[in-house]
């Protein structure tokens, strides 16, 4: 995939984590809500319907206790390969609603694939313009969506289905 | 499908041409050029991706000569039977870049299915809250649509591939 330094953040790692467990960690709600949010944090509420046009969405909570809903929709679900949401679309593929609490919109790929016992990990996030990535980078992209990774797999390394 | 009738804007017809024929309008350039637009309106060029995540291009031109572009991505291609695309995100699922010359964003399904020797049509256009699909109620849907589909029709009674 081709991506555009300008405009996308990239996190690319090797886990040793298969595939479908990483598969397993982003398309079921129980086992979502022990990783995705870099702790303090936490993600209170997961639903998801798994689809290209089905609902992704999650709540996440402050150390404080101050709640974030985050409403998306798929766009490609290919099992244990390739999952991609944007928060442009609401469920249904509906253009999202003006929202002066999203700084910005985002697709995201999640993109797997088998490397020896483990896996190739990468998650490409694309943002409309420039800005929307600088903030993205100045909110903590890298730090953030690096330490839910590594919450993922240790989370998968002991979770079975 | 389930609409809502204050968020969607929906055009119903039977028409008297194949399914395999509306498709063919919708989804090769040269006969699109033909019929999307209203006369004395015409589209002076027409880029189609036809899968998922690719790109619809058009460009319209006004009686007066001025020209207006159109960049959206593909979501469904469901040959003969249902197309969507939306302007909410560009090829390749990228977020839109905010635009000021875009009064609103929509997702559109255009829906067919066999009905006798012709085809049941649908056109259905969702936007992101009741201020979108008022202006563009306003800015003369069904009017428009319809007088294009009429074209679409007739058009596609004399094409051949």
């Amino acid at each position: 995939m081709v991506t555009d330094p300008k405009l996308d953040l990239v996190l690319e790692r090797i886990v040793d984590v298969s595939p479908e467990l990483v598969w397993m960690a982003w398309t079921r709600p129980e086992h979502l809500k022990k990783w995705f949010t870099p702790a303090p944090w936490t993600t209170v509420d997961c639903e998801i319907d798994l689809k290209p046009g089905g609902m992704f969405r999650t709540v996440m909570r402050s150390p404080e206790g101050q709640e974030f809903p985050n409403l998306g929709c798929y766009l490609e679900v290919v099992p244990n390969r390739k999952l991609v949401w944007t928060g442009a679309l609401e469920p249904g593929y509906r253009p999202a609603r003006p929202n002066p609490n999203v700084p910005f919109y985002f697709t995201a790929f999640i993109l797997m694939e088998p490397h020896g016992k483990g896996t190739r990990y990468q998650a490409i996030v694309l943002h409309a313009d420039e800005e929307g990535r600088k903030k993205h980078d100045a909110m903590g992209f890298h730090t953030g969506w690096g330490k839910a990774l590594d919450q993922l797999v240790e989370h998968m390394k002991t979770a079975r289905g």
